[in-house]
């Protein structure tokens, strides 16, 4: 796991330049064009992740910390910034697109600059900023695995359904764990290591769980074909109310990059547009497809502490191709607080309309994962690397 | 309570025919114009309040109860319905304020035929069907309180305020309780009498708390002023992600039906434009509000089961005037099923992207409310009587 | 005609409470719901044409030239005020359907005390303002045909397909004149009697024409199904850009109140669900189908200089049971003027996006129509009892 | 004039060579970045224009006429394809700045395998292919202007104002020549030389015009400017509905482009974000603007009438560097006909909603402008370069 912590036998500066470099490896094989565009809302172009992860670097790090830093480019705050209402004005998320400037060249040239003087202050960087050196660094992280699935949209909603060289088998058969039984009772939730979490998944607490049993393995493809061809798609009784307004208001018929052609399944993966692979764990289902899936075969979606207390008690359960939808919404742990200043707006102001996914997927990064991470999506989301495992009673 | 159970010394006849005459008694001061407008989707016109919850007794009773029922008129099954998807095409929700007819005289003209049906069947009911007729008498004490916040919605929101009579007392101030601490431990939540409860409640199980202590008060008019004066509809830092996007996006300045005019807060009730109260509990909140106020108080909602815990454990706790928000999702209990047919579209669709209000309002009719009752909307709603206690640990 | 000149025998009084009983008598049948519903935002309600009628009486004669007039409800001018930019805020035109207040006794109330006040008044009215009584009396007939056409919206757009007793005998079979031939060369056109006209006829001034011959009859029910049945709507070749995108979008089949039940065509009238009427007039088409139907045929609609002049030239030119789309656009003549204050507004702001109607319809009430008079309506529209008559050259 | 006519001295060949080399000489200092992104509806990404035009000369040309011609790429009619329903699917206009495939460097592949089949081809075409080819030359013309608007668009959007070298002078003082006078009487319109028109200037025919002189020079950017400082755009009286409707939907201020910065108004022109030039030409300016402009002057729009018959007579009229808004709807001269086939719905279906502009403006490619050319576009659009010039009875 990345951390920042005494016992690491990496020095800091070969941390930050690691995982830099694994920023840039992944877009290696895009073409200019790849970087720029941005097809839905949800997706931020290539060149997007690649500034803004630099510049939180330079105003989280270089700005307030090294002593006679000058911005790469006054504007760029402007281009860069996200979510982060408290230091000034934002590009609309849906407008990202439009901008054809900075050119992915500036912005190769602006993480060189801020790379360059970031080497330097790690060197003698005071070990207070440990924290907010090791938060940045899974910010990093958490933009990695964004930009695998943005890059998957924005080549798999192209009609010349291009292949492209990624890291990441997103087709792979799934090797499978064993079931996981949770025993009625109290458990304990949270992480309660020395390694880095991230704020959400602090104020360990107690919970009181009834017995169940968490399937081995995540639902494949061939099962949830199995649901489509039963007419899951096609009856109310399945679905939630917001789900089915959502199936037919967006005419949804299978997961994300699924295409019916001549009566066969065919799927946009990495490697272009090919049959459906049975054996596969399904993915891109949005929760609603989850939980009427559940629904379907009179099961149902585990909540994240049934999930937490399966992962940590059982060596066997194997997780982590998918993330796994939970039936959890994404609410504050007891004593939860957010932090003062602009990172005080990571995760506590989404802890509304989502839900909880745990585990993790083929486009996590190494070291990203852990069993009390808790990842969140709004319910209607699939072009993350999503699954099904289920549970029963 | 309204309960069909064997200890209930009124007949089956006699709640009904008070239940129903309740209905009738909310509409007494109406106009005919008022019957028939939708001024929002989430408003329905009351007329169609009166002609829908007939319509469910005719439906659900008497159609397929009653030998040789005929229905009153063919084409009511499809104005009426609301959402239940099994039993046919629907008039879209937000199209029902478009419909001049059936007259408010055809649809009381449709109540006194059910009504009289029903109560001729009521007197020699099959004892099985106790449940599904204590779900009728509940069903429409549901849409008691929607045809109140309704009216409350038509009149608030035309440019005449017009005062008119209703036996709801939207001003009043509060009679408060005490506080009530909750121990840590474990808890049982759910509805464990004989009486009737919704399927949402059942499933009893235990939960894990830490200590709090809910407060004895509901948040008042004036101590809502003072966030509203320090700023707090101006300032991200206390609200989600998605309340601050409804704020800006519906320009939310204060709860709903106030109005700044010369510098002084007035807001309608049913007495019309009056100077607000400032002992009165705040009300028409949505959860988002409640979340900001609580995080600029720098305290927080109670959990759902919190509440549930402290109105049943202390007997000084008073509730009652306004629905609470809780910083709960609308979730199911552990076991929680639906059930056959369409009654079993009741509760469980609606469980994904709501929050939880515990409690009840003075638009509640009497013996509608119970500790373990689940309320539930979507967390940028405002027309519901809904308040704030806060709690702390 | 209805006119204010010094021929007329009828006396001022007289016509004005002619005038405004008619406008009653529309609405005669209709039950106090019909009066409030707005399906759609072309549409108003029957009850805010009978308001604003009479707010344009109050408001642009009795305040201003009736001394000591005291107006019958602050509050009225707001609602009743449809798009007088300079006489104060407006309610949206979309919001209209959602006032229940002031009623539809409240209304009456308001039309028989402008009503006592106007008769007073025009026994003695200064000659100087017989323009802009003029104008009241024209202008509240315009609302007459409008409440036609709205209360038609209204019932027919209503699942219960309501019949209803007014006085328009909107599925007629046609009387049909004879050819017009219009003669290259110079012709004249606009208004040049001594009655009134609107200023929008003004301007009297040459066109240069090419020959051409208009139908002696307009297009039948019978000859637009065959265009349907040739395909019409499913085949780009023979629309606008703006009307294919518009058939799309909208789903139209058919022109408005037609429906296809067990493969025939039913279209609502007056008389409620009926078959359709081969030899009646096709009803209710937008300048897009019109166009459309022109094209496939391999004809044209004339220009509105075409109409008149043919209409002037020709006593056997028969029209007056549709409006007539015409191919030209709503623009001023040649010297065309606004003029001063809130009645300036009538119809020069008007001048864009709209297209000319010539002709009267079914509903036009009697002396309101004449050859030069030009209507105008987005090319989308269909509410309109609106027809299509070709020509050749 | 680019025509295709025997006494060209030109072969057809080098016209084609250079059309072809003028339109790719325009992005000559583009980014790649910028040939991709789709800011608004309106514009098209650079590239798609580039391939747009070649798919153009592949579709109408070589797959017809050159016998084995085998297309470049399956997929790119699809993508390529504008608005000619008869050829199959095309890209939404409004997605065409998601596609980041084809790349660039694809596209000038196509361009140079469409231009080496088509240099063949040319020198033995069959002449009776002359007007086809010809229509084709003007089509890529006309796409080179739509390339000069859209790449400013582009950049003129872009945060970081980047100023960009291309041959037009877009903020040049104007070359002044004199009023033309048009005098009454009955004139002829349309189209009668021997070279090169479309289809919509034929149909030569007479108009009568009342007389009227139109102004020497263009409306400049200080008289426009008074027309903002008068409180122009606050005030409704001068506008068209739709146009105030517009102005207030769309907060409108000032021209596109316009900035107002501590009090200066600057401009974006292809040099950068620079202080507006008083003597220059007011630029992009919607219909409405035009129109609300010469109501505050108490002037009006010529017609394109009365601009044609003012630059067909008065050889000291000067015009050509901003498109002309007039007051004419774009409507069929008689006799219009559709030509069969795809290219037939070249200019016919766009004739509803739009208004005519006259002249030519300085993005306007050399030998593309003559006195009968009719330029559309709808009421609201800016961002061409269009003027205004006023005219007075």
């Amino acid at each position: 796991m990345l951390v920042l912590n005494p016992s690491a036998t990496d020095s800091l500066v070969d941390r930050y330049q690691r995982v830099r470099a694994h920023t840039e490896a992944i877009c290696r094989h895009l073409e200019t064009e790849d970087y720029v565009v941005q097809p839905t809302a949800d997706v931020s172009p290539p060149k997007w992740h690649l500034g803004h992860t630099t510049w939180f670097w330079e105003t989280f790090v270089l700005v307030p910390h090294l002593p006679g830093y000058q911005v790469f480019h006054e504007d760029f705050s402007f281009v860069f910034n996200s979510y982060y209402e408290s230091v000034g004005r934002r590009v609309l998320r849906t407008s990202r697109g439009n901008l054809s400037r900075p050119t992915v060249a500036d912005i190769y040239r602006y993480r060189a600059h801020v790379d360059a003087h970031m080497s330097r202050f790690l060197n003698e960087a005071d070990p207070a900023l440990a924290p907010l050196l090791d938060l940045g660094l899974h910010h990093e992280q958490q933009h990695q695995e964004l930009l695998i699935t943005d890059i998957k949209y924005i080549l798999g909603h192209n009609p010349l359904f291009p292949a492209i060289e990624i890291p990441v088998p997103d087709d792979a058969s799934q090797a499978t764990g064993e079931a996981a039984m949770v025993p009625e009772g109290v458990h304990t939730i949270g992480y309660q290591g020395n390694g880095f979490c991230f704020d959400n998944e602090l104020g360990v607490h107690n919970v009181y769980l009834n017995q169940t049993i968490l399937a081995g393995a995540l639902i494949t493809n061939a099962e949830y074909m199995a649901f489509i061809e039963a007419g899951g798609y096609q009856n109310f009784r399945y679905w939630l109310s917001d789900g089915w307004a959502w199936v037919n208001a967006q005419h949804v018929q299978a997961p994300l990059y699924w295409h019916r052609v001549d009566g066969h399944w065919y799927v946009y993966t990495f490697d272009g547009l090919n049959p459906v692979e049975p054996d596969a764990p399904v993915c891109h289902v949005s929760y609603y497809e989850a939980d009427a899936f559940a629904r379907w075969r009179g099961e149902r979606l585990p909540t994240e502490f049934e999930w937490e207390t399966a992962a940590v008690r059982n060596e066997s359960f194997r997780w982590g191709q998918r993330w796994e939808w939970t039936n959890s919404a994404y609410l504050p742990y007891p004593g939860f607080t957010t932090a003062e200043g602009a990172v005080g707006e990571y995760n506590g102001k989404f802890m509304s309309g989502q839900m909880v996914l745990r585990g993790a997927s083929v486009a996590t990064p190494d070291g990203h994962a852990r069993p009390t991470y808790r990842n969140f999506f709004q319910p209607d989301k699939q072009w993350q690397f999503t699954g099904i495992r289920l549970t029963k009673n």
